[in-house]
């Protein structure tokens, strides 16, 4: 999409020529509800910040309540959109979890920086506006959770619930950590410990999980 | 204190007769801040809640930046209190790694459920007035650090900073699940599995780490 089509003038000339003006938007809006809170962010402090009108960021979202939409779904759907591929083509369910892992780790970092701290917002947590979202953030939960407790050795002292919790968390935190290479091997390796692997175990589910990652298809790799 | 001492009138006399009316006030606050966002919440609105007046509410805080950094301070303080006696008293770093993590739940379970997700609002993360909290957040995280990458076998490839962070967000995350018998011990196996520590020799460390805590004195285990 051409940011210079007629209809949609720029206030200034200033943005990346990769990024699409739909994309400086989300971009812009993650930074300041990042810095000023989702509650206290209007839509033109946003189309000031891109450095378009008002009426050209509605060209695009209707409010702010789906831009932060599209910024919460684009942090889970490409993850869950990849669970089923990887399912079928793990071995064990511990390179299924490593896997995973890796996925969500490269889907968060795909966004912008802290998005996972928007998640805590009051009304992330209870507006009906961002049902959706809260719905496949817990599909995903319970996914790591089954994935976890099914790799987990016999008599692994951390149950279901606190393993899917924990491995939510655990890759959400790339979202607070500087960008740096191997940090989504590091983010999966300690999944793989909270499910109670670790040395030859771990290194044996690290390889075939990401293995397994090499072997998908473009298509459902892309993020 | 009384709840009932002459210059600090109550609104209403529902309260619980245990909790101090500076409790009611904190706990009432982190209920708003957690419902509607710390900047949409006042002073008025949290006098309400408790059923106070506004003026009996300054009795005990100048404003409501004090009342959040008290509930915030609340909630790594005690722990951090607590730490020279554990490094004290543990016979290697997984001890003090697991007894760390049980304490620093205990802490986190005694405050509101749901303080940990007032860590993300924007206010919490780059005002002036919070910096001392951000400081002791930090300190904490470091200490994870240290000892978790301490207790981990050597070429676990999880390095300091990604365990730091996992442990303080895995032990964090309690305050967003339903209190239940069994989850402080869970978290803090969740950290040994972080650190690479399983099996046979992440129990030998639990072992050892209940044993120092029922060993701290009183005065230093009260949270």
């Amino acid at each position: 999409m051409s940011s210079n089509r007629a209809g949609r003038p720029r206030a200034r000339g200033t943005q990346d020529p990769d990024r699409t003006p739909r994309q400086e938007i989300l971009d812009a809006a993650a930074a300041l509800f990042g810095e000023s809170g989702f509650a206290a962010t209007s839509t033109r402090a946003i189309a000031d910040r891109v450095g378009v009108r008002q009426a050209s960021l509605y060209y695009y979202f209707p409010g702010k309540d789906e831009i932060l939409l599209e910024l919460l779904e684009a942090s889970v759907r490409p993850t869950l959109d990849l669970v089923g591929a990887i399912r079928t083509a793990a071995p064990t369910a511990a390179a299924a979890l490593y896997a995973l892992a890796v996925r969500d780790v490269g889907t968060l970092q795909a966004g912008p920086l802290g998005v996972a701290t928007l998640y805590m917002a009051p009304e992330v947590r209870t507006a009906p506006a961002f049902a959706s979202f809260r719905e496949h953030r817990a599909q995903l939960q319970a996914i790591y959770a089954e994935l976890a407790s099914a790799a987990a050795p016999a008599g692994h002292p951390v149950g279901p619930d606190a393993l899917g919790a924990a491995c939510l968390h655990v890759v959400e935190m790339v979202t607070t950590l500087p960008p740096r290479p191997g940090l989504a091997v590091e983010i999966a390796h300690a999944c793989l410990g909270l499910a109670g692997l670790t040395g030859p175990v771990a290194a044996e589910a690290a390889t075939a999980g990401a293995s397994l990652l090499t072997g998908l298809t473009p298509a459902t790799t892309a993020v």
